[in-house]
């Protein structure tokens, strides 16, 4: 790629990680640029009116323009490599695995990891703590269907791993952060190790 | 298209629309096979293991191979078509809009329409009443964002119409069935004529 490519990131945000670690696998450079989502700072007029609208990170920025939305910008890295299957039905799935990590897991697991290490489990609102036992409920029916899928299955879709893994894991495998607890999920477990044996793996820290 | 297509769905869903509605802007029969989601048939063992073990719709079935997510459908629906730009960045701008309509205007704008139209404004749980000046809120914001987004723009992404578009249409253009006034955003009901008057068009209720 010709344009430098900068991501826009908070780089403890699972969203954001999954950019990182799809640009690692692919031997992609990243400038990284730190915002302090906790100081506001992806919400000043700022960063508003050029980088996201939405005051959300991740963003990659390509040259001048801008993707927001981490499982886009994945998509953004990884077009034409061998993260996307190439035939239409393994696109389609690949993007409705995407999709179901956005709705059904993200919200859930990710959420509750926020709640729990960022918010604080005493400062949730009320609306916030009657969702606690909802948001448990659905995230781990979102592990269970993760461990159905993954028990005859080494991948998520098709033969070869694919961003709907990459962008699965990045959640999954700091899923204990927000109080679930991984031992009920065993094909889970042994997809992590596996992605995490991948060349080019980078780790959420590094 | 070879094999025979299936939309498992139910009709008054946004959701299900979409696929409906990309199938006809493309000129591609779909079989329809309804279901009461109120009445849990997509929650039958049988359909668990068959169409979709995470229990929702729309799924989109080619052949005997399932789609579920309503925006994969689309995209494998289109793949291919003039609702996809042909170009990397376009792509990735396209699902960018549909990652953003998954999370952040259809958790708001379709669950308000749904618990108004559907479960009912008294029998909302406590954690549901909670949550309805935020999602009002939130789904304010989304169409704020889509009115500035469209205020110098014809369509979502590049110069032509695509699946964000049409994702984007299915729930905006019926928010008035979750309270939502679309007064204060003339730019999207200029969209929103602008995609009725398409060749090919289908109304949600045909």
């Amino acid at each position: 790629m010709s344009e430098t490519l900068v991501l826009h990131e908070y780089a403890a945000s699972g969203n954001c990680y999954k950019v990182r670690l799809t640009a690692a696998l692919l031997g992609i450079e990243l400038e990284r640029r730190e915002y302090d989502i906790m100081k506001g700072e992806t919400r000043t007029p700022e960063f508003l009116a050029t980088v996201n609208a939405n005051g959300r990170i991740p963003v990659l920025q390509i040259g001048d323009r801008f993707i927001p939305e981490s499982n886009a910008a994945c998509h953004y890295l990884a077009d034409g490599s061998n993260l996307i299957p190439g035939d239409r039905f393994g696109h389609a799935d690949m993007l409705r695995w995407m999709f179901w990590e956005q709705y059904n897991h993200e919200p859930n697991i990710a959420t509750l990891r926020f709640w729990t290490g960022w918010v604080g489990p005493d400062k949730l609102s009320d609306a916030q703590r009657l969702q606690v036992p909802l948001k448990r409920e659905a995230g781990n029916a979102a592990l269970k269907l993760m461990n159905d899928h993954l028990r005859d299955r080494v991948w998520f879709v098709g033969k070869a791993m694919s961003l709907a893994d990459v962008c699965l894991f990045a959640y999954t495998h700091v899923a204990d952060g927000g109080g679930f607890d991984l031992g009920p999920y065993p094909a889970v477990l042994e997809w992590i190790e596996r992605i995490k044996g991948q060349p080019g793996y980078l780790a959420m820290d590094a």
